[in-house]
Formats: C-alpha cells, sequence, structure tokens
C-alpha cells in the first residue's frame, strides 16, 4: 500500500506521549502486550501466548489480534498529532487469513494517509510459529483527532461529540 | 436490518453446543464475558467493567467491544450450524458511535443472511450506564462454516485450509 | 439496528437541497437511478435494470449496487446537516448476501448515529424479482459534514482537508 | 501489505479467462474502463473522466472508485482460480482518502492470501491529475471461488448457495 505524502510528527515529544497514552490501557497490561517499533507514522505491539487469549481451538482468540491492530493503528497515527490532542478510532474493519497459532503475535501499523480531522492506517498481525512470521490478519482504520484535549489520565474524551 | 428468510436450526442440540464452545473461549473468560440470550440466529454476550478492560480514558478498551460483538457474531450464525461443524469469523467491520462508558457492556448479534458456506452477522453493542442502554457500536461480519468438523476440545480447526 | 437518539433536521429547506444535490451526480443520472422516499435520517434510491449495469453473468454489477448503497447513506444523512454543509463519504462496508437479479435495485438507507462531525448510516439493497424484493446487499457507511462550504454547483468540496 | 506465500496460477489460460470476463461486464463498458497490467494476483483497471461519471461536486463519483477497485480486486483474484471456476465478491470495504479529481482514475489490486474458498485482495485507487497519481482510496476485498462453474456467458452463478 502506497502512502500518500509522508506526514512529520509536529509534537516533539510525540515519543513520550505515545507510549505513555499506552501505558494507561488497561486492557494491553491484561494482555501482557508490549509496544515495539515506534517511528513517526508507525507502530508495533506484540503479545505473547497465553491460555487467558485464546478462542475455542486454543489458537489467539480473534479479538486479541483485532485489539492490537486497533490499538497499533490508533498510535501509529497518534505519533503525527499534536501534542494537546486524543486519539479516537472511528471505525476499522478486519480480515483474518490464517490462524493466530504460535508462541507470539505481532502488530504492525503505518499510516496511509493522514488528513486535518482523519488518519486511516493500516495493519497486518502476524503470528510467530517456530520463529516463523505468518501474516494472519490485516486491516484497515480510520482514525480521530480531537484537537484540544489532550490524553492524560483524568483527560476523559467526550466521544460522543464526534 | 431486514432478515432475508428466516432459518432454522438443524442440530437439536444446537443450545448446548454453542455454549460448550463458547465455555472453551480462554479470553471471554478472563473478560468475565456471560452468555446471555440465546435464540436461534440470536446471540447475547455480556461483560462487567473492570479496570483490565480499559483504554486509556478508563472507558471500555475498544478491543472488548470488538470480541464481544466478533463472538456474539459468530456464536448467532453458530446456531444454525450443524452438529459436526466449527464456526470461523473470515472479516468483520465496526463503527464505534459513542464511548464504552458504563458498569457493563452487552453485544447483541443476529444472523442477516445464512448461506451454504458463508453467513452475514449484524451486532448493536450497548453500553449500560445508570441503568440506561446507549448505542456504542454496530458491526457487520462474515462467517465460515467448516462441514464435518466438529468444534470440539481437541479438535483444531485449519484456518489455512479456508 | 437501533438507531441511537432521534434527530432532527435543522434546515427547513432539507428536502430540497438534497435533491437538488442527488440531480448534479453525473452517475445517477448515467444509471438512471431516482430518488424514491426521502424522510429525516431516511433515504431510498432506485434503479432499473438495464444492459450498461451488469457484470459477467448478466446481474446488475456490485459496483451499482454499492453506489446505491453509497449515495443513499450519504443523503440519508446529509438531511439532518445544515445548508451551508457539505457531505463527504469517508469509506464504507458492503457484505453481497444475494445475486442482484431483477427488474429493479432498492437502495434503503437510515442514519445510525448523528454526531458533530460524522454520520454512520446502514443500508440495505433490494433486488425487485417479479414482484418480490430480496435483499441482496448490506452496508455500513462512515460519513462526514463539512462544515461552512454549501453543496452548489461550482462549490468544489477540498476533500483533502478532511 | 505484505503477501503471505505467493501462490502461481493453475490455468494456463489464465490471461484470456480473465480478459474476457472482464469484458462480458456492462458495467466496465459503460464506464469505458480498460483492463491495464493483468500478472498472476495482480490487476489494474483505468477509467478516463467524463461528466456521466461525476458526484455532485464534478469529480469521479464514490461509486465508480469503488467499481473498479470491486473489479480488479476480483479479477487479481480470479488469476489464480482454475478454468472451471467462477469468481463472486462476498464483501469489501473501501476508505475514502482524497478527491478523485483528474483526469483518470486508475485501480491497482493484488491478492493478499488466496485460500482454497476465500481470497483477500487490497487495491488503491489512484487519481491522475496533471500526469502526477494521487492515492485516493483504499480497500480490502473478500472473494469466493465457485468451484465447477466457468464463468462464460449463459452460465449464471447461483450467487444464493454461497
Amino acid at each position: 500500500m502506497k502512502t500518500s505524502k509522508k506526514k512529520l510528527p509536529v509534537d516533539p515529544q510525540w515519543e513520550r506521549r505515545v507510549r505513555e497514552s499506552f501505558g494507561r490501557q488497561g486492557l494491553m497490561r491484561q494482555f501482557g502486550a508490549e509496544m515495539g517499533v515506534l517511528r513517526a507514522g508507525e507502530c508495533e505491539i506484540r503479545v505473547a501466548y497465553r491460555e487467558e487469549l485464546t478462542q475455542q481451538h486454543g489458537f489467539f482468540h480473534g479479538g486479541v489480534t483485532a485489539s492490537i491492530a486497533d490499538s497499533a493503528s490508533g498510535y501509529a497515527a497518534y505519533t503525527l498529532m499534536p501534542a494537546d490532542s486524543s486519539v479516537l478510532a472511528v471505525e476499522y474493519k478486519i480480515n483474518f487469513v490464517a490462524p493466530a497459532e504460535g508462541e507470539m503475535l505481532i502488530a504492525r501499523a503505518r499510516v496511509v494517509r493522514s488528513g486535518k480531522t482523519l488518519t486511516i492506517s493500516a495493519a497486518d498481525v502476524f503470528a510467530v510459529k517456530g520463529g516463523e512470521e505468518i501474516l494472519c490478519a490485516t486491516s484497515l482504520s480510520t482514525i480521530m483527532e480531537l484537537a484540544g484535549r489532550a490524553d492524560r489520565a483524568g483527560g476523559p474524551v467526550e466521544h460522543s461529540s464526534s
């Protein structure tokens, strides 16, 4: 997927801001998920296998696959947003293309286009099995910038106003 | 959304089969999720608020919203499938329309169309806040029937053959 | 699909404004499409069968099905927007659930949720065959309001600023 | 987007089969669309600007953008299918990321994963303006192989059996 016009971060503290926001996601902690590579317009999230993350056949649940694709997509977008903004997932679509079977899942998201209000991110999720990465899902997300509302503990997002 | 032609369950044990499969999902146990109403072509899943299920502003994480919508959609489809089949999520799309804020989330899914190989389910997710239900997400899913492979402990699904 | 909180039109001229905008769509004219029922938050578009609208088996092309679902969804949203606004399709997802075979296609769209910037619409497309309506597609769309830019001939929309 | 395992065509006549099927699409003829580059797992469709293809602001209608993305995605998948098969669009999702403004639209689709029954294709649509290509939409499609039913004039597809 070609990226139309590269955008640069406007907030010099973007990396700290993004990692701190990720650190406040209770669900990611619960999953034992970690943020890996983080670049302008790109974000990686990894989660190791645990029985608590499975569907009925013992593979990673599609909900885990989608959750890390969703979070990585939002944070890839958030790297390019201003300091006093929050990020909001508007919607996404995900295709599951192979079983999420293995010792680890890795979601890699990248910004496809970044507009004034909306950003589009694409993500691929890979299952690592015996050291080999297998594409198990691919997604396309729409993310909204909420201007003037820093993403901080205690700074609730009024989603209803979108 | 109109449902085109109503289909009836073909497996007399459909309810037990569906609830047992749900019981094998480690992620749903981890979430403390419960299967509520289950009818032919319809399924409800509920999850109570916990800090472990949040995003960075303390609301339910979109991953929780999507996970229960996904599971409810698959199980609504599974009510209509034969005894020796398994259910596989092919893809879904979800729109987040209001913050998932409240004491409980409820996903309600229904089959829109059930074909020989593929079933389409729609789901709405409601946040219960102060006793009132607010629509917070809506999704559309494609689900595949894997014929001749009962969904049982030890019966791994070869997703790769889809 | 439940509609969360009903919204009322803010522009007393909404019906004329919507029908005039539809009249400027060259593609809809080319298809011979007509706008049917139009209510606050609801829009219907119909197109009669012609060989020019087919895919390789002689049914309506999926592109026709999607185009009228897309236009109906946008105009359902546009009924609720102010006079000096334009409407922009951000994205949609469509499932094709039965062949679009028959003498006519009818798309019926309704607003699921209308926010300050974004509106979510759902649409069902029916094929009319021998007088009977058969659901052939269902879609979910995200639509954006461009404030302060009336949708008029000569008033180009700067999509790039979204 | 990484492609997991490259698949090769199984039908030596795949190119002729695909181009002939495209030639039977009344809608593509109506649009004046042409099939450009065609490789195993890849397909390009181009359409030149005409007033008949516009939305209300004189740009290409989203329905045109989506139609060529949809057709290119299906035909990219069809290159890898056997001689006696037909191709069926199950669903797709498309994001519009910039105005489809210019003298030509080009959809480029590629297979992301090809399974026994289902194929996932991704497509990007570019608007050519003053010789420059600008990404204006990106899509993700699910395509089904109907085995044992050659795609020929007079060979109707029983979509209802999917």
